[in-house]
């Protein structure tokens, strides 16, 4: 497989999606539209909704018939980020100011209310139950999403968690999006349920795979590449997947050093983690979502072009080809 | 009418849709739930909640019919008073402190989120193109009651606006969730266009009616029964309906006084609106619109106890029987 074919899958999808994006977003109104529009011409790959019309494609239809569910998701997961950012306080994203530190909080909590209705509404444009299935599919994605960050927010207040609750946590925040995203066109096409769940066992284990990988990047990582500054993740309690395998290595002693840590201990505390083997588990628990990932696309028959293109972003977004 | 049947019907229809709205929420994980709890054991009278099973009632089917569309509207509504608490930073709600103040702004913005999302989940629960029918009639009323509290804020930061955007920013805070509540038990009944389209009509004059009244007491009511400091609304430079139609009359004076208001100046800022005769405008375009509000049920066949139930709540809301 070459390193090209996820660029150009994910450019061929941005074609069709983007403006189609865009057309929903230019409904709102000025006061609602110019947060969105500041925060969209950040960019973004775009991968969620490469995956809803890849996933159309692959259950047999045409990728324009997935771009409702493509537009959808990228809605839902562009909302998440607005809300986001002002929750984690996060000034920045994607290198450029976020929006609540551009446009103040209560527009960007507003913008973000806004997104959400409208991936509804794009949804239920036409009166047909394949309509409704989606709602429902993407509904439960949303709830599961908005636990995680629940979830995410309640592990910042606590010393240590379980891997299996950081786990549940990341298959909640990043899983459920990239699963509805990975099923959504199928259902769209009317697909049976065999496929619809093989599509979406796809997107939930890439998701915890590019999430494992992600938390990773968040310690070791470099700054310029990631957009966050060293530490971040650590300073604020994240409990991210290494944070949470090397607590429950380390115990009570990582525990104080994680906790009363400041900027000057980063560098100590990094190398502390890393010394519980952490980061290689990490990486462990990503190889084998990314296995199970594509063993849940080998299970069902699609088309064979975009089950190659499926792959292909999945190596990408798991930063398999670098 | 007695002035004892819109109490009687917003208590009979509270037994019907407050168990099913505590269900839905119930399913939410703690860290979302308990905001939520604490927001709705602060009470509210469940009037959207009413309209949308007697709607059901008024147009054939069962009061229980419309449970769906009443929780729905109900959470939607609490999730945009979760929300606008942040937004409008106000620290008590219902004369209990606000959830954002008990549990923090990023918890009251998830928990939003939350509700916003079960709103259409609980819609969905059953595959039927009513269901679809409903989300569609929600998520336009939704995006106008956004884009009613964008304007609500972006007024904020102006001198003036005139008398006809108050009245469409009213009608999209307040008369556009009135009238999807209306409406939507007689969409889940499958009633016809003519019906639906009436109901929803009665509610977005219901809505306009009540919000010129509740602008009214926001300036001239006592503080202890509408739960807001003397002068809040003027303080906060809010364009209420008085507010605009006394600066289009008052002119350039006024917006000066209005404009550098203090806590010293709101009696005489108060003194000055109501020479202008803002107050009496306002009560009469409340007139207006509750007439409206009847006509629109009168232009369609009904059933005749829900119909009354239905005036009885426009009476209840609009304050016409005190």
């Amino acid at each position: 497989m070459s390193p090209g074919v996820a660029e150009e899958a994910l450019a061929r999808t941005g074609r069709l999606v983007q403006p189609a994006l865009f057309d929903a977003v230019a409904r709102l109104e000025p006061e609602i539209r110019e947060p969105v529009e500041h925060h969209l011409a950040g960019g973004g790959k775009g991968v969620r909704g490469a995956l809803a019309v890849i996933g159309a494609a692959a259950a047999g239809g045409a990728e324009r018939d997935g771009v409702p569910g493509a537009v959808a998701v990228e809605l839902v997961h562009n909302y998440s980020l607005l809300h986001d950012d002002i929750i984690d306080n996060d000034e920045e994203r994607r290198h450029r100011p976020s929006v609540w530190s551009v446009f103040g909080v209560p527009r960007a909590i507003v913008a973000g209310d806004a997104l959400a209705n409208l991936a509804v509404q794009v949804l239920v444009e036409e009166s047909a139950l394949a309509r409704l299935r989606a709602v429902q599919l993407l509904g439960e994605a949303t709830a599961l999403m908005i636990g995680g960050q629940a979830d995410d927010m309640a592990f910042e207040r606590r010393f240590a968690v379980s891997v299996e609750e950081c786990l549940k946590m990341e298959e909640g925040k990043t899983g459920a999006l990239l699963s509805c995203a990975s099923a959504i066109g199928a259902v769209l096409v009317g697909a049976g349920d065999d496929v619809v769940k093989a599509l979406g066992l796809f997107g939930q284990r890439l998701g915890l795979a590019f999430q494992a990988v992600d938390d990773v990047l968040g310690i070791w990582g470099e700054p310029a590449k990631t957009g966050k500054p060293v530490g971040s993740d650590l300073l604020t309690h994240k409990k991210s997947l290494p944070v949470a395998i090397a607590l429950a290595r380390g115990g009570a002693a990582l525990e104080a050093v994680l906790f009363g840590l400041d900027v000057g201990g980063v560098a100590d505390a990094t190398a502390r983690i890393e010394a519980t083997g952490a980061k290689e588990e990490a990486m462990a628990i990503a190889d084998r979502a990314y296995d199970e990932a594509l063993e849940a696309l080998a299970s069902v028959p699609l088309v064979q072009s975009a089950r190659d293109d499926l792959v292909a972003i999945a190596r990408f977004v798991t930063e398999r080809d670098r």
